[in-house]
């Protein structure tokens, strides 16, 4: 890859989180100038210890994209604008819909009229989720998949992405999404399952709990964060991607029984147990899903490099070492 | 059709526009008790003049639908609700997108959490529209089309009726879509084309001036109110449209200059013009759309009984009468 970034403006909305702040490390070994806006809300992803090492050489603005000044301020002069900043929780997205709907809606339509006003040209990367597809009509699914969410989260998702999508094509702000699946590895939350059940897997195991698995014969994919990493910078590096939607995906497909395992076998003890859904997860899950990401891998090359097991153990190296800041 | 609505308690919201006030109507003659929400925001389509020899039969409590205290209030006790309260000017969307977002995403979110606390008894019947399918990949356009809407409000209203799906789906609220199409009939906003542009070339004609076509060869359907109301009351008395979408159509399909001529015909005299697209609106208009609506056929019986021809005679007779309260 070209090295687009270096002595590039960057900011990145939700860059203490999960993804975030692996995106900021990358970023700041190819000699970018990374500005971080963060809400550092407890319930969400955001964790101060992320950046650790770099945070002298990054700027780092405690704030939310709920605020619209503070953005107004922090979008002028930037090139890109790498936008992950979200409620991720499913559950709480329909215990308390409000707050989610002003973070992935109100918010990110804020963020775009900001641009719009300051800053057009700067490249915007926004982060979706596979949730906006719901129960998969077909496996594996493409980027043309209907759109039918199963909870307040996804369909507020899908209409951040769609906002992204219309500036785009009418103002002709550069912008890319990218759907996520499943994306783990170090600095993702662990404390609970808000941003994925593998994080609250990697806690229970770490703590020499039994691994807690709702169900177990859902299959899923996962991306390494590293390898999302790599689809954020090539979305945000080539403008053949503007007003385009793709997927990421996984290097394999496994059931979540097989995660457990395989996850219990790298950390070399542990176990797991199976358990029946609780009513109010059952009603929003979307049961099997693996995505088809063919179109990011014949347009721009990028396919997972990591295997699930390298995943799994990178991500139990890091928690081992550095646990007490995650919980 | 049997007389659900007899003795009903009956919410309208938006209860003092085009079609809440056409419904309202209809449903008095049938009996219901009704009570109208609307905010009479000047550029919306809400007038007190489209009740007129009814309203001493109503209660008309004027609050917007952003109000959450007074809706909680409002659904209490109430047998319907249709659903009808929503910003409609796509230009409007995108010279000021948080408006739309307020009261096409927020309220309707809001709204179904005061109904899943307070009534979740209570039928809803949501107004939705053709605008979220965007430019049509294929004519016609069934309910199974792709979403791809082109500007705000497009992308608001599919979130919208997203959540009333989802409450429907997971709290068991029973709720039904209609995606309308461009209805028209008495009662519609005449005063500008934030309603429909068959609006503003009812004023331009009976003002003695050119309808001006944007365009003119794009091909459309419309519903007549009538028929539309039809839809409403049909969705609103048939659990089995619990937690569906239904497409309502036009008896025919015609380009818009078609419409033209038809409307100068009908009214003995006038005339039109062909003018460009201004930039604004060429970059979110949908081309050619006309509705499948095969499937409310199938299940509901519902067609259009009213040609175009008639509708507009219908709606040239009103608006002579009546045109000062209007403009």
């Amino acid at each position: 890859m070209m090295n687009n970034f270096d002595g590039a403006q960057v900011l990145i909305t939700g860059g203490l989180g999960f993804i975030g702040s692996n995106l900021a490390r990358r970023l700041d070994g190819l000699g970018a100038a990374i500005t971080i806006v963060d809400s550092l809300i407890p319930d969400y992803g955001g964790n101060l210890y992320n950046i650790e090492g770099i945070r002298e050489r990054l700027q780092v603005n405690v704030s939310d994209v709920r605020d619209t000044h503070s953005l107004r301020h922090l979008v002028q002069g930037k090139d890109f604008l790498f936008n992950l900043a979200g409620q991720t929780s499913h559950l709480d997205s329909m215990r308390n819909p409000m707050p989610d709907l002003e973070i992935n809606c109100q918010a990110q339509l804020s963020i775009l009229e900001t641009c719009r006003a300051y800053n057009p040209k700067i490249k915007i990367v926004f982060a979706s989720t596979r949730q906006i597809y719901g129960r998969p009509h077909h496996l594996p699914v493409a980027e043309t998949h209907p759109l039918n969410p199963v909870d307040i989260n996804g369909i507020n998702k899908m209409a951040g992405e769609q906002y992204h999508l219309l500036y785009n094509d009418v103002y002709g702000i550069p912008a890319t999404v990218l759907r996520l699946t499943n994306t783990i590895g170090p600095r993702m939350r662990i404390k609970d399952a808000r941003q994925t059940f593998v994080g609250l897997w990697v806690r229970q195991l770490l703590e020499n709990k039994p691994i807690s698995v709702w169900g177990g014969t859902q299959r899923r994919d996962f991306t390494d964060v590293e390898d999302a990493v790599d689809a954020f910078l090539l979305a945000a590096g080539n403008a053949s991607t503007n007003g385009q939607v793709y997927n990421l995906g996984g290097s394999e497909v496994v059931d979540l029984i097989r995660v457990a395992k395989l996850m219990v076998e790298v950390h070399g003890s542990g176990a797991y147990e199976i358990r029946d859904f609780p009513a109010d997860r059952r009603a929003i899950d979307i049961g099997d899903y693996y995505a088809d990401f063919s179109k990011i891998r014949a347009e721009l090359g990028w396919t997972p490099l990591r295997t699930l097991r390298e995943t799994i153990g990178a991500t139990l190296d890091y928690f081992r070492k550095v646990m007490p800041h995650y919980v």
